[in-house]
């Protein structure tokens, strides 16, 4: 397979600050970035504005045409859309690796917390979704806030990279891995994505306790 | 409240490999600690090896006087017998700090994986089970092996802790302190206790990848 510096990269939701902020560091890093949006000329905007603040090379499409010309798609959409946007990307999506970085999180007034989903993680359902792509589950914990702002120029994270298919894991891994700081690392199969995602509503909390942006370590390794 | 150097900590389930490591590093730094087990004369017999590993003040119970006499109680019980376990020492932890450190985990050829609980998590259900206590969650990733070698003298680990009692889980997060290198994070509430008892499946996927005692250190707190 090809280095990922060779890969033109898709971000469905790219409009959006998780989706954003990956766009900003990959494209700076010199991989070519395509912003997916549900309408192309919101794409188109939020391209030119990554493409702004990173240097690099950055197109909108709409997400149909995004999935269509990307090689590897990270799913950065609003959990609310996630099913029916992926179901509708079946075909674009073949073939493709997929990384799902989406967190299904509700808010009440006593702060975050995981909502359950019916194939036990978002990763899970975009596999049923998906089932000629080869689906990854990594990038949940980045703060888009500290990828957004390239005065941080070493990305202090370690992003746990999700799923069954090796070869696929291994090149989400050095996705992760081109962001100056960041390590990719095997964070297990697929069916251990939930507590993943749903670990996000703890950086939350501890963001808010600390007044942080939080992101995690492993040691060891 | 009186600081954790002057409390007993009692471990139910002290003779297993997770509390045993936690009691070892509790009674190094001059904690008296108290090992639990379902039979008072194999408590006594892991106290005597943890006190001769640890140099500290160490002794057996059974469950229950483990539970009667600690001034705090960690449970380190195995999944299977955590609620009938608990639900018998209701009447001895009333009024005092319970640590629960449970990962209900399952494995079978393609690894492990987190078991469903269907009060959402371990320590939401000591929590239904012990409504006098007050009940945190803490210490689920430690790794026994490095905890049990004294010979690594710094613990490069962030313990998590979780509760809705703001004082219990200051004083756990001062438990977790005394371990050289270890930090007490506040994590969350005890409804977002689930992914992080489940997050060990994933931990241990990655020790069997990178052949690590992997643990976990929050950034920019």
């Amino acid at each position: 397979m090809a280095g990922v510096q060779d890969m033109t990269v898709g971000v469905l939701g790219g409009t959006g600050p998780q989706g954003k902020g990956l766009a900003i560091r990959w494209a700076q890093a010199g991989l070519r970035v395509l912003i997916g949006s549900r309408k192309s000329d919101r794409a188109q905007e939020a391209a030119q504005e990554i493409a702004a603040t990173s240097g690099g090379d950055v197109a909108g499409r709409d997400n149909a045409g995004c999935a269509a010309e990307a090689d590897i798609v990270l799913a950065a959409l609003p959990w609310d859309g996630h099913a029916d946007t992926l179901r509708s990307l079946r075909t674009e999506l073949a073939g493709k690796i997929v990384v799902d970085c989406v967190n299904p999180l509700g808010f009440d007034g006593k702060g975050p917390y995981a909502l359950p989903v019916e194939e036990g993680s978002a990763a899970e359902q975009a596999e049923q979704l998906l089932p000629d792509s080869r689906v990854t589950a990594a990038f949940h914990h980045v703060s888009a806030v500290t990828l957004a702002d390239l005065d941080v120029p070493h990305v202090d994270l370690d992003v746990l990279v999700l799923g069954d298919d090796r070869e696929a894991t291994d090149v989400v891994r050095e996705l992760a891995g081109v962001i100056p700081g960041v390590r990719g690392i095997y964070g297990g199969r697929l069916r251990n994505a939930h507590q993943v995602e749903a670990l996000t509503a703890n950086i939350i909390a501890i963001n808010r306790r600390y007044k942080a942006h939080a992101g995690l370590r492993i040691t060891d390794v």
